[in-house]
């Protein structure tokens, strides 16, 4: 390709609207067009790379057994009903009624076109396992898009579904999908990719993986353990509490007025967050009935867990004054509000806490759980934190860090083939219902994480796997015949060799074409000028800084050549 | 590929609803799934042959210097409001609401998109001519879907955008292009495809081709001359007349009691139908206008060639007592009602006819267009026959075919870039609209339309260039460990040599394995047995019947990888 020819645009300065390095870089590199809110479309060079992320993805599928197959985008929404998702999922899946006056909804994910893709078909136990996977444009309505393409609403999705006789089948599966993530994202050139325990969210289904990259701007938190390996997303991360019992006390009702904070009351009360017993209020999304959480002062809810605990979505409660709920002074004895109460494991063995008294401007001290309210069940809805104890080494280890989603893994069970009424007949002639996983990838996300880790002040700097191009000509002087004879030359004898080259032809300053360059981001750069003719040399330099030199003219081609083919090595395992 | 594992299904006999043979058998050979009105699940055979038949449109596009790029599905309105087409095009177009209450559209066709990604972008003339194109999956709200994957809501499609600085390279590009369609085309292996001048439609623009493989069962009619070449859709073709002008006559009204139809009153008064002066009423959608039509009685209106007159969208009229008009016994002559009159070029010349009176029960004789109406302006809004006049060689041969359109291109000129504001400078530094030509393929249509003209009664005969896989090997005796043992052999031997193998390696009789292989319609099938084994040899045949034989078993692989060298050499053009 020559850049003369080539639509893209690029910017001395990122727009203000930019927030993190990817997006800014990206943006300035023209690798997509902002449309809409979270809709990009894509120049030449970011589907180059999304074909290349596409197909290593395709192939290592295709090395797990996966066949490739298309499902629909717009789907009938009476096939979500049979899920019972038409109704569970919210506002960020996109509904329309089409001409004929039908309900219908854009995929977000494909689990039910798989189930109804397979059912019906694989009937007999001799067709599994198996699994089917597709590449294709996904539209989640996100509230909150951000980042470039890093969340967006539309994005191109590889989502494959596994289909098992047993659990143990789908576990060996599930394995081998895992060890073809990393495959996918050492291939790609993400470096610091983990996988970690997460929440199966809307998905149902229990065992579920993350695989994070690793990075400040991240949206996730993730609880690390440096010391066993332990790894999990902190919206499902155990919190393992160890307690001072502390001295028991009467239970004694106090005056607290104006006290308004945490901060207040152990000031007011002399003692530290850690004897407070702290009470925050949630509602459930569908029947608006409260839920009163008792933590210990100095945590804070996990809105995931507790959501897990409780079985169905949950809010911050919105309390009124019916309710009954005194606001700022809640306490679990004499509690009279119409409320499930629910108590951290943070509070267990704690002699004397400090907690509301249900009465405007009263605590009371020495509240003792099973002495003044009874036997609960202390149940881990907390908020692991940095330095917490490990659930699993149990040293105090704990490292919190960010990191972006990438790629997710599933144990669906039989969530969809029960309710979707999938069955086959096993050996015996006995009907069962297949187990499924699912996994994916965006495709598009990848690759703005993969800028996120590998770039500099200057641009991108693209893992030669997945750059749109291996090579950059960069012709100094357009107007010199004998320099642009030369490029040109190289450029056909390059491509000649199959090696993909971006040809920069145009007639411009050097300082503005290395520029352009570094935003291109492509792996190896050979500048062409009078003074190289002179010396009857090109120069060479790599993108990431770590090489620059002069090769002879004439041995140019084979030693590029060579060049690409030990930078690609690094990435064929 | 192991059939065994493949997910798919076969049918003895195709559903009712199965209208035409590539619907049938796609549907009998398990190449994708219904899953609502006009749209399916691709299963892994249909993906296959998918990414086969767009790779070939990647390389042709990219022979022709385009650039893949990758617009949104989801698009807002607002872009579309630009270009005048948010309220031009009716309910094919899907439209909805995000949850920030923004009206968006699903993509039927981009050139809103392709102006948005390079307007701004390719501001210089030093820039033009460039080519963009995507393949994405479209949504297009057909109100009436048929024929499986020949026409759906739901399909992929390359759509692709060329802008040019001046009328004289787009008419060069346009060539390059239409040429890129025709080795798409022969590549694809469809064999009877003509390219005849089209309508525009909602593309606007001016000039255009449509791609027809030629089908009984197409819904597009086409006049084709072939003395002369010429090749037009019905939609557009040009109607020349031959009249005879006839004896002039007195204008006389007479009684035609309980006349309903032309042939009544040909009979009634004992002329032929090319003698009446027949009256078609119309009405404009956006103002509900009458449009009263009079043509030579024996011929049809043209409602593309009529809507193109008038300039805007047009349905048959509902014709009310208010309007004046008297259905039935519509004329010119003291015609009273509100409505613009068309007289069609087949009553040009005719001295005497016979049409309404504008009143219950009678008619006029002797009808002379100019001596009793006065000068009008004959246009053109008449269907072409089998038969008709070539409009260009004069002589009467036009025939009258079907094909399914499989591809089209459009010269679209300034209308878009005018509307959405799209300027560069030119050589002169002054401000200009570049010019855009478009152009499209469905791929599922294409792979369905291919499947129309190649085919026998027991399934399609695919091109070796598109097939799903090129070679199938049948293992008669699946339980027979050394007939396993040597399909096992040359399926791994195959594969290795780059050939793609679907190995069915089922315990099945051999008559409802060859039945599911005719329906795979893979070219090579290789047949192993405990006959062959014994006689030292594989069962070779083609799909199509043009060659079966044996050949030595030590021989297998090279003589089959020949085979399909051989085969392929015929697509690589």
């Amino acid at each position: 390709m020559k850049t003369s020819k080539l639509l893209f645009e690029t910017l001395r300065d990122a727009p203000n609207d930019c927030i993190i390095a990817s997006q800014k870089l990206m943006t300035r590199g023209g690798y997509m067009k902002y449309m809409h809110n979270g809709i990009y479309s894509l120049y030449a060079s970011t589907k180059r790379m999304a074909k290349k992320v596409e197909n290593i993805i395709r192939e290592e599928m295709d090395r797990i057994d996966g066949q490739e197959v298309l499902f629909p985008v717009v789907m009938p929404a009476s096939l979500w009903e049979e899920s019972g998702r038409y109704t569970s999922i919210g506002s960020e899946m996109a509904r329309f009624k089409d001409r004929s006056g039908n309900n219908v909804v854009l995929g977000m994910t494909h689990e039910e076109a798989a189930v109804h893709l397979a059912r019906n078909t694989a009937n007999s136990y001799t067709q599994y396992p198996f699994m089917i996977y597709q590449i294709q444009t996904k539209f989640r309505d996100e509230p909150r898009c951000r980042g470039g393409l890093i969340r967006v609403r539309e994005f191109t999705m590889k989502d494959a579904y596994s289909f098992h006789t047993s659990q143990e089948d789908l576990d060996r599966y599930y394995e081998r999908c895992y060890e073809a993530y990393e495959r996918i994202f050492k291939r790609a050139g993400a470096k610091n990719v983990i996988a970690v325990k997460s929440d199966s969210g809307m998905m149902g289904g229990s065992i579920s993986h993350e695989f994070m990259l690793l990075a400040d701007i991240g949206e996730d938190t993730l609880a690390i353990c440096p010391e066993c390996g332990y790894k999990a997303n902190m919206e499902v991360a155990e919190l393992k509490i160890e307690n001072e019992p502390g001295e028991i006390e009467e239970l004694e009702k106090i005056y607290t007025p104006d006290i308004k904070t945490i901060d207040d009351l152990c000031k007011f009360v002399n003692i530290p967050a850690q004897k407070l017993c702290k009470a925050v209020v949630y509602q459930k999304n569908l029947t608006d009935e409260y839920i009163i959480v008792f933590i210990r002062g100095d945590l804070d809810v996990n809105e995931t867990k507790l959501r897990n605990y409780i079985g169905e979505e949950i809010h911050p409660a919105i309390i009124t004054e019916e309710s009954g709920i005194v606001a700022g002074f809640i306490g679990a004895v004499n509690q009279n509000a119409k409320a499930q109460l629910v108590f951290d494991r943070s509070l267990e063995g704690i002699q004397s806490l400090v907690c509301g008294a249900n009465e405007v401007d009263y605590h009371y001290k020495g509240f003792n759980v099973q002495r003044d309210y009874g036997d609960v069940e202390y149940v881990d809805v907390a908020k692991i934190f940095e330095g917490a104890v490990c659930p699993v080494c149990g040293k105090k280890t704990v490292n919190i860090s960010n990191g972006i989603e990438i790629g997710n893994i599933f144990q669906l069970g039989t969530k969809y083939t029960k309710s979707m009424d999938m069955t086959y007949l096993d050996s015996d002639g006995v009907e069962q219902n297949p187990i499924m996983g699912c996994y994916g990838i965006g495709v598009g996300r990848l690759i703005a994480s993969i800028c996120e880790e590998s770039h500099d002040d200057y641009g991108p700097i693209w893992p030669i796997s997945i750059a749109p191009w291996q090579v950059e000509i960069c012709n100094l002087r357009r107007k010199d015949e004998e320099v642009s004879a030369a490029c040109e030359k190289l450029y056909e004898e390059l491509q000649a060799r199959k090696i993909e080259v971006l040809y920069d032809d145009r007639d411009m300053r050097p300082g503005s074409m290395f520029a352009d360059a570094d935003l291109f981001g492509i792996p190896v750069r050979v500048v062409i000028s009078p003074k190289t003719m002179q010396k009857g040399i090109v120069e060479v330099s790599y993108r990431d800084k770590s090489f620059k030199g002069e090769i002879p003219a004439d041995e140019a081609e084979d030693k590029i050549c060579e060049m690409v083919a030990e930078l690609m090595s690094e990435y064929n395992i």
